[in-house]
């Protein structure tokens, strides 16, 4: 799900207005002593000569414009690029995916100006995804990829994998050319066994899977 | 095939009206002390107080309904899910998946009344998916999976691997936009060999493949 | 490319009357003990109660009707499989794969009878497959598979890996909807340098790869 | 990204008319012993008996008419095949992939002679190769691969891998049948933190994934 660049946070347990988030390093190589403290504005608390990630104001805006949500993954899901360029809505068609149910909106980073390389480096920017994510679970972020937010870690990795999944399995759908039923809101539940689950993808996180 | 919250049963080799299923655990984490043994309610016969999977009554349904079944698998095959919501038949296209010229039927689980997260947690529910199965190898879950039915473990395991692979092969021969040739109910068989096989599908099972 | 069921066969090295094949076994599992001879009729030299293959006609019909070739591949090749049921011609579009300007056929075994399974389990119908491959390096088989022959092992093994390569890169090629420029006859060339391919196949393979 | 006849080369560090380049070995067999020297007509400075890829002429000229480009990758990238045969444009359609921005021009082999085995094996087709390259990072060769130009070993890799992933992705987008939001050139910029990517790749090579 993640590659060299992707990220994830959560909100401070004690202080709600810090995140925690590792320096700018990729995934599969941050370590316990490269997690540093943020502030709501994304400036860092202890920088101490650490490189910070250039798009961390997506995490300090997504927490403050939702005291709902403790963690936030921001990804290059390979198969939600497509639905961000394309205006196809990526909606839910597995149980297992239904917080989709809110379809996710595509925030096009041109309404705030042309920005090389697509990414969101101010808290301009940071605010108008947030705005844009409104009360939802995840937002596509046109050609670039998609932003995930949660109460907790364990639903914000499932959130962000099974984005993923129901993306490519609503690719295969839609070339049927047929009528799709989608999930509908009165269907749509948290998953059960989410501890359960954390604990396979943790062995295959661990595998390289 | 199986994700975290797939499962796989077998009827009791002496008591034909019980089933062994494992606690709830993902189908990776499962070892030999966390086999349940339940009657065709669905009601565990020694709990100890182990969690029981939400939704037995798949496995005691089918079993009830189907005195010819000793092997149930449930599982969210990921290509099967766009069969399942759009009612493109998942017929059979390769001879190793010939079980399926009895043609899957799709089980609409709105039908007994609106469900979150669209588990079968109930006999009623249960019920309804065994009677939508009928005589058939396979039947799809709207929204949510499959249900696989055989008169023992290796072909079950068999059928549900299978299902899976037919899905996606048929997914490319429709792509095409030509008329297909369906395998005939004339050349349906079962496959031979299926201890050989068995042998391949444990070892790349310990190897994660 | 081999599933459980697949199976490779070399022409004799002394004796051009006869061929080696394992005896019936998935080819994960096969040891030296393993390999059997046959004569062009398919008759076992040697059976020592083994189980031997129920298509081994296939090879024994090969070798027979080309002399030209020594070495043999029936595979359940997946991409292939929507070709063999739509007719949709299976064209070289990559210079890796150039074996395929002489477009395979798509054999029908029903033309020779309606066979469950659709197995190839004696020399008329292999016969007729051989007849239907003809001068080609690679036939279709209706909803089942292919077979694959080449002068020596390298190249067998080559044709049957890039087989499949090229059935993918089709189909995403046909879903453009634009004109394709095939590889042209004039343009089609044995690979180069096999040998190492080779040691990089024979290494994927032991990683299960 | 690379099968068994794919290579990659860099300028010699010192002498900007040389580069250098494994002898014709398949890249998951090479050791460092295997790098030999050419000048920039593709003669080995220093050949001691070691064999030469047959292609090295794609590089050789790509340096010459390139002062810019200190790294070529020549690969057999799987999904840009069905891009070389069609002519359906792989444009950028992700920020990562935003040096595509510069439209990747298709090379006919054709237009300087038929070639069996459509390879580059003359300065001639490797001259004509380069200026349909002209000033862009990449150029797709039909029915057989692409060549990929950088200033430096990262940014090659990246552009390489990045190829494949934004082929498969606007294959995906394509099969949606709307209207596409590709990367605009006043979006494009070279990615951040490559020195980090790097040593995920490198690991991800070392894994063999």
């Amino acid at each position: 799900m993640l590659d060299a660049w992707g990220h994830v946070s959560i909100r401070h347990p004690v202080n709600p207005d810090r995140y925690l988030l590792s320096r700018a390093r990729a995934p599969a190589l941050v370590a316990a002593d490269d997690i540093m403290e943020f502030d709501l504005d994304s400036n860092p608390v202890d920088q101490r000569g650490r490189r910070v990630f250039l798009e961390r104001f997506i995490h300090g805006q997504a927490y403050r414009a939702r005291p709902d949500v403790n963690a936030v993954v921001h990804s290059h899901s390979p198969t939600v690029i497509p639905f961000s360029v394309t205006g196809e809505p990526l909606k839910a068609i597995s149980h297992i995916a239904s917080f989709l149910v809110k379809e996710p909106p595509v925030w096009e980073i041109r309404d705030v100006g042309i920005t090389q390389g697509l990414l969101v480096t101010n808290n301009t920017q940071g605010e108008s995804l947030a705005k844009t994510l409104g009360d939802r679970p995840v937002a596509l972020m046109r050609g670039h990829g998609n932003v995930v937010v949660a109460p907790d870690i364990k639903r914000v990795v499932h959130r962000a994998l099974y984005t993923e999944v129901n993306a490519r399995q609503l690719a295969t759908a839609l070339s049927f050319d047929r009528p799709i039923t989608f999930v509908a809101p009165d269907e749509a539940q948290d998953p059960k066994r989410l501890d359960d689950a954390w604990e396979v993808w943790k062995t295959e996180a661990m595998q390289g899977g």
